[in-house]
């Protein structure tokens, strides 16, 4: 494969190379990259806007995450947040620091993966910063979403009887960064072993190519559901379901039976690393699906909605955070989120 | 001075405490810092996006500058992007990465910093992304701005025949940073020896403290003047120059004698450094002053403006882009920006 060294293109050759052939796809986007600034009309709707910081060491490790699916996924946490909002992301701005270990080819392949990730969730890439770094890649991405007024949904809404519901299986990318990652300690020990990871797609799949759940925001449109509380699980269930209560100043009940994991999940998680499938599933990241509260009287659109698991309620502040177990014990939940050292 | 470890505190913590009495100042930032994504209602204003990277080592060197400045000047450079767009700033998220070198103290004082820049040009802090760093300091911010529909200022409308202006002095920056590097080396000689500054307030000043200038979009409103093509100057004249003229599909012609250079700049680079100031002035970054271009019918109410300094106009394609030295002599203009070694 060739190697280019960026210093043949230098900044503004990169860019060009970078946003080339980019055709802006969303009527919002009146100026995309090229100027000091993009320009967005989103006539009479809210804007939404949010951002992530992606750090190699930190976010993730390049041994076994491919720069394609790295850029992919920087794109989707960060339509993920948007969603969680209750909005639609239209635009997003992406800027790179990399050091002189990176090709031009390596960052095209990065950017492979942000505009495969816009094209599938119909986004404009309208701006960016380039530039180098001593040592490692850093990716900041801001998004920049819409949502009519009245239509957006907070973390503070909850309200005691409320039904709590998540769209989707939780712990999966936690059992597979931990596969990733024993993985990666045998091919340090013997770089001619071949990885280990027939059969776990799904889990593999879930820590290196999240999806946005975009799909839930068109599906509580269509049904006429409006949440009274939302955000996605970026550091674990336990920890942000403590987030939704602290902030709707509400306690929260859990049934352990109903928080959904998938079976090749469970199986990994009892069988191979011998952790309790439901500590994964409470405290494991990076999973991106949805947390939601409705009203009660949205019971039966919500009980047929597809990919909606509901999980327990909301309750009276002073009853706490508590999980039922599958014996039927009452515990205390902890939040004790995705930590990333200083 | 306390040295407080980030890791007593925490990420959420750590937010918290940079966050916090955080007083939105805008009606448009509906939602700030604390959920998902921040909400703006733009009412049926455009909405303006720009986003820089500020990487410790390649844009910064913290021998010289004192992190306060340094979350100053990450703002500001950004609220100049806005305004070269003829927008105004009202909303910004950052997002920091740092190494434990950093203590929780240092990082309040980055946050001092940007905090006195969202009072002085009364921005809403509503959103970012906090996280460690292998190695070094990297900051992320985006700024988000409104423009009337019809009132945006693109890089692409100069025409033939239109009047080219700057905003201020140009090549200070560049000589304070020429300055801060020859201390530095001083001192890593000789650490006891004391920094020799006096008299260079201005220059220091220009790269350690920049201002966007602000004050000049209000100014074009007031004075009813709609620039026909705008950038901000932070890769130096020459390189703006060729920017505009490219995406203009036009030529120029930049008189030298009235390229405005500050006195002391001027004495600093031909006595002290032996440069030609005006290379400074064509080739040093980082002066953030606003380039612009007025249709000549607005001669008169420019020609009176406050700072605004007429350094030549806009010419066809066909005649280039040239300078006419105060000897009179033509000479084709170069682009030789700002370069980050990757």
């Amino acid at each position: 494969m060739t190697r280019t060294d960026v210093n043949t293109l230098g900044e503004f050759g990169l860019i060009n190379r970078l946003t080339k052939n980019i055709a802006l796809r969303n009527s919002s986007s009146v100026k995309g990259v090229g100027d000091d600034a993009a320009i967005i009309r989103n006539g009479t709707m809210l804007t939404v806007v949010s951002t992530d910081f992606l750090v190699e060491g930190i976010h993730f490790d390049l041994a076994y995450t491919p720069l394609k699916h790295l850029g992919y996924k920087a794109v989707a946490v960060n339509v993920s947040d948007i969603a969680a909002m209750n909005a639609v992301c239209k635009q997003i701005t992406v800027s790179i620091a990399f050091s002189n270990r990176f090709s031009v080819e390596a960052i095209e392949e990065l950017y492979a993966g942000i505009h495969t990730a816009c094209k599938l969730y119909n986004i404009d890439l309208v701006g960016g910063d380039t530039t180098s770094s001593p040592k490692g890649l850093y990716i900041s991405v801001t998004a920049i979403g819409q949502v009519a007024e009245g239509r957006a949904v907070y973390r503070n809404g909850a309200k005691a009887g409320d039904i709590l519901c998540v769209s989707g299986h939780l712990g999966s990318a936690y059992l597979g960064l931990q596969l990733l990652e024993r993985e990666k300690q045998v091919y340090l020990a013997a770089p001619t072993a071949q990885p280990q990871l027939e059969g776990y797609d799904e889990v593999v799949g879930a820590i290196l190519k999240p999806e946005a759940r975009v799909d839930m925001i068109q599906r509580f449109a269509d049904e006429g559901v409006l949440p009274t509380a939302m955000m996605d699980i970026s550091d674990g269930l336990a920890s942000e379901i403590f987030h939704i209560c602290q902030q709707s100043n509400t306690g929260a009940l859990v049934e352990e039976a109903h928080v959904p994991i998938l079976e090749s999940a469970y199986e990994l998680a009892a069988l191979t690393f011998k952790i309790d499938p439901i500590t994964c599933a409470l405290h494991g990241g990076e999973d991106y699906e949805l947390l939601f509260t409705v009203r009660p009287e949205d019971l039966n659109k919500i009980r047929t909605m597809q990919s909606v698991y509901i999980i327990g309620e909301i309750r009276p502040a002073d009853e706490g955070i508590q999980m039922r177990t599958k014996g039927g014990n009452l515990h205390d939940l902890k939040a004790q989120g995705w930590v990333h050292q200083f």
